[in-house]
């Protein structure tokens, strides 16, 4: 049995402990949020013990890993506490909105050889994971063209973006992921935006949709399209395609009813609303891949080195947005992380 | 070249004066309506001439096929004429409303071994063909059930109704000839229906609503839906299940355009409203089957015999639908025609 | 918190142990099973106790529920006995395979006003529950017609369908049910089976295919399409037509992957694979529905009137099949269990 | 009905012949083709005559327009040509490869007030357009991005790719237009490309798949992806994301048969072929949008302007290619040819 200790208990942190609460080998520990009232609930919910403060979680011989779910300032320094206290962790993303920042941390935290995996939930959507593997498996052949639609139901509240760090470190940042693993390392970024969504969006020196388009050192193109609207609802999309076919990834409903009728035919139902729903295998399937590396001694992937590359990848597309040209991305930025 | 004359200028006529005017290797002859105004558009749209007198088209020794488009009551008449004429006839379906007068229809022209195509247009859908071919290939193992859904758009008028020979002899019998190209002989048929969408039908004693179960000589079972009201559209859809797969055939929209909104998602537009929308290949396959026989000799097919079993299935059905019993259909039924 | 005893502990009853298990309002009391390996494995998963007899478990004063998804033949006793200890029940269909049996039952409970669930899945399918849902709330106009299609992957072992009590009473009753949760009363059945899946299903007396035609009360006609075998998977459809438009249910995937290749596009992976996998939410439903209908006092739908005549309606297909006729069903056996 | 020469009998002059051919107010007067044999074949299949000399064609008094479907070198000289004639002119496109020598045929032909389309079928495919026509009906409400996916079946040969202009100009031109159609005038165009289909179009200096994003003068952010391959078929889809909506254009089937099987389900055959196959009802829209465009009197439209801006998009992404940056398209591109 692994037992966990959860920090953070906002709208994620409920996610992670309910996959615990159902995985046959897990058991939540501690919950910890300095708001006591988003603790109670969990606790509560889970029948578990709100730890008095994050140390007492993080330090309790008797828990094995520690979940990051608290805001983003905060994760450096959690990560870091919980990897000296020799606990494996399972980080949300973004690491931090400081590239430097994330460095300094790995620098601190390389020597303990930590086990540390990143809360990219979507490589563990059984779809996404099904193309991974049926490309792997050579079902389309080589992979020549990869296609990532991304995007979310509403804008978050100008209270929410004014700290996110920014569409691409925000939101982009999953598909950053999602592109480096189906395409490996990647060479080179491009990256546009637009305001049309929502003006505080804009009032905060911020985009609400993106264009970005990336080069896999094979050649391999993926481009990403973003939106912080998609009034038909969460849309989470992808198209590989290979020398020798196309698989696809469509979005999901809630039910298979369709409705015909005198104006339309076959119209479904809302799409799966949000990531809470549409991700929901995926946080399991998540966790349960941390609790298998655990008990087999292995690393989870992905790792500190995948958070810290997907980062990358978000500044290198800033940088593009600001100056309109192709940032190429150093076999540097690999060794770095690698080494 | 083949000439051809066409009796009768209604809807279905003009179908098959385009179809006869796209196709290379065909000509309109004449054309013949005993409305005057008719003959006129087609005859105008077509650059052809109206026939004075049925007569004057059949007995035309240039003319080497007929086309009969014109009225029930008058398909018979028609044809024996035609053949005694030496013309090889298309004949839209039914034959006649009357078992016995078609049969009589035989006995006076089977000795002219005469070239007789009875428009059934679903035989030649690229889609139902395609099912076909491929159940014929293998694709789907051995047949084991057979489903038909047939829906009009809407019922046709009190007048078109009253005349019309009931759902199962003007409409359903589209279906017993697409359930016979598929299942062969029929042994088996049970019939029931109800009415629930105009009142006028109900009132002409007739149904509005069918549903129809079939055995073919091997044992497949197939069953048929029909309605007179479809809002969403014509419903003309197939599924052939076989001990290896299914195939099926949909419905078919005339854009592939989708909408998704805050309400629904894929919905589609509308279907193709009607069969002039919908068969419009199949009506121009059909015409090319029958060249495409006379100039090489071989009977076309569906021939005599199939609208005479169509018929019989109709009426197997009428009985059914008023005893609440399953009739059999004897082998007998099948020699009469084929012998 | 409801707490149950489950009684049978095969493939049903450890889909209903899950149930139980993620209920956050349910516990698992006792296990049994006459084959103590099946209670233990179990009793193991769930951390819950094995009871050394049957009536321990019934007799149990803390118990509120008794889960029967045991062997057909003892479900009357069984059902029985929780009654009389005062306990809801939530009886696996069929109740028996002797109508006179079944109504002998309701006899010896009927005074006792028991709390008796039937266990149809499929009224809690979050699809067709949703299509009755829409029903009701207009979305197609008045229904006109029903389609029912449900085929299971592969037929059961000759052992299983042995005492299956036939096609009808053992598989179709779960379309009776569903038939009835939306057209109500039952007026007429009309029933043809085949054979063409499996020899020794035919050397069983049994068939392995049927069509059902059923009349509901204000003339909505349905039908119901079976077999034993479907290659492409767990077969579950249904088409519900009416005045303004059709609701359609469709199979459902394990992902919404996609492959196109140059043989085929658009091809998606087979279908969830079996009830298992299907109706998971739906048992899940299920059971909520009865904890929440106790918690209110209220009774659960489908109750043992909606048992009772899904068999009737097996019993009615059975006698059609075997006549050739439409059968009859006379408000009588409504009364019956109505009364 | 308006008398048509046809230039140029290969591939696309046979399409625009049967257009012609189909269209009820229109005539196939003239073809020409420097290979005779080409010009045999047309002139046979329907019924015409073979122009000795091209100006035999152009020159007829008799003729009312032109249609260039020659090899693109003689584009500039044949359109201006038949514009002095005094002929309406339907124009393949590219113009030409040359932007500077397409301006210098436009000041040549300026003054005249010619009536010349540009052959930009895609703007008159049904489904494209109907999504143009919905929008414009505000049923997405204000469009916000666009998404143009285009793929060959498979590359064209050695000898065609060497004089095709390149990727831009030969296949995304097409593309260009559509975004124009959609997004009016573009201000900025970012390309990058890759060669991962075949050596042979490397060796040419060439790309043989390429991700462009081109920004709207109201911002709109538009991406197309190209590839000289897909195995599936013909690859023609479009995604028009809204604030109240989305509207989106899939591949196009034969027919409307799905294949579920052991494997897989709900396989669909290949897609329309190539674009013979998917716009020959676009081609026959155009072409019916010239003559009604010549009977009225109006402009016809696609124009020259737009094959100028089409052009302009092909070489700034040519240049976006080889700096890596993004390249602005002042307002200057448009008045050019908008004067």
């Amino acid at each position: 049995m692994i037992r966990f200790a959860l920090l953070g208990c906002g709208r994620i942190g409920r996610v992670h402990a309910d996959s615990i609460d159902v995985h046959p080998r897990a058991e939540l520990a501690w919950v910890y949020d300095p708001i006591e009232s988003a603790a109670t609930e969990i606790a509560k919910r889970y029948s578990t013990t709100i730890a008095p403060a994050v140390d007492v979680a993080i330090d309790d011989a008797s828990v094995d890993a520690v979940v990051i779910a608290s805001a983003t300032p905060t994760h450096v320094d959690l990560l870091t506490r919980a990897v000296r206290a020799g606990k494996a962790v399972l980080c949300e993303k973004p690491i931090d909105l400081d590239l430097a920042r994330v460095d300094r941390c790995w620098k601190e935290i390389a020597a303990l050889n930590p086990t540390v995996m990143i809360g990219f939930n979507r490589r563990f959507d059984p779809s996404f994971r099904e193309v991974h593997e049926r490309i792997a498996a050579g079902d389309i052949g080589r992979l020549e063209q990869l296609t990532i639609v991304s995007r979310d139901p509403a804008p978050a509240s100008r209270d929410y973006l004014a700290v996110s760090g920014g569409l691409f470190r925000d939101m982009t940042i999953h598909d950053f992921d999602l592109a480096r693993f189906f395409l490996g390392h990647v060479v080179e970024v491009y990256a546009t935006g637009a305001n049309v969504v929502a003006d505080y969006i804009a009032d905060l020196g911020d985009i609400d949709s993106a264009v970005v388009v990336l080069r896999g050192e094979d050649g391999t193109l993926c481009h990403i399209t973003n939106s912080r609207r998609s009034v038909f609802g969460y849309d989470q999309r992808l198209e590989a395609f290979g020398s020798a076919g196309m698989l696809s990834v469509g979005n999901q409903h809630p039910t298979s009813v369709r409705l015909s009728n005198g104006t339309q035919t076959e119209a479904a139902p809302e799409y799966l609303n949000f990531f809470l729903d549409r991700y929901t295998p995926a946080y399991r399937a998540e966790l349960d891949h941390l609790i298998t590396a655990m008990e087999r001694g292995s690393q989870p992937s992905p790792g500190f080195a995948d958070g810290r590359e997907a980062l990358a990848l978000a500044d290198a597309a800033l940088e593009s947005l600001q100056t309109g040209r192709t940032v190429p991305l150093g076999s540097s930025h690999r060794r770095e992380t690698e080494a």
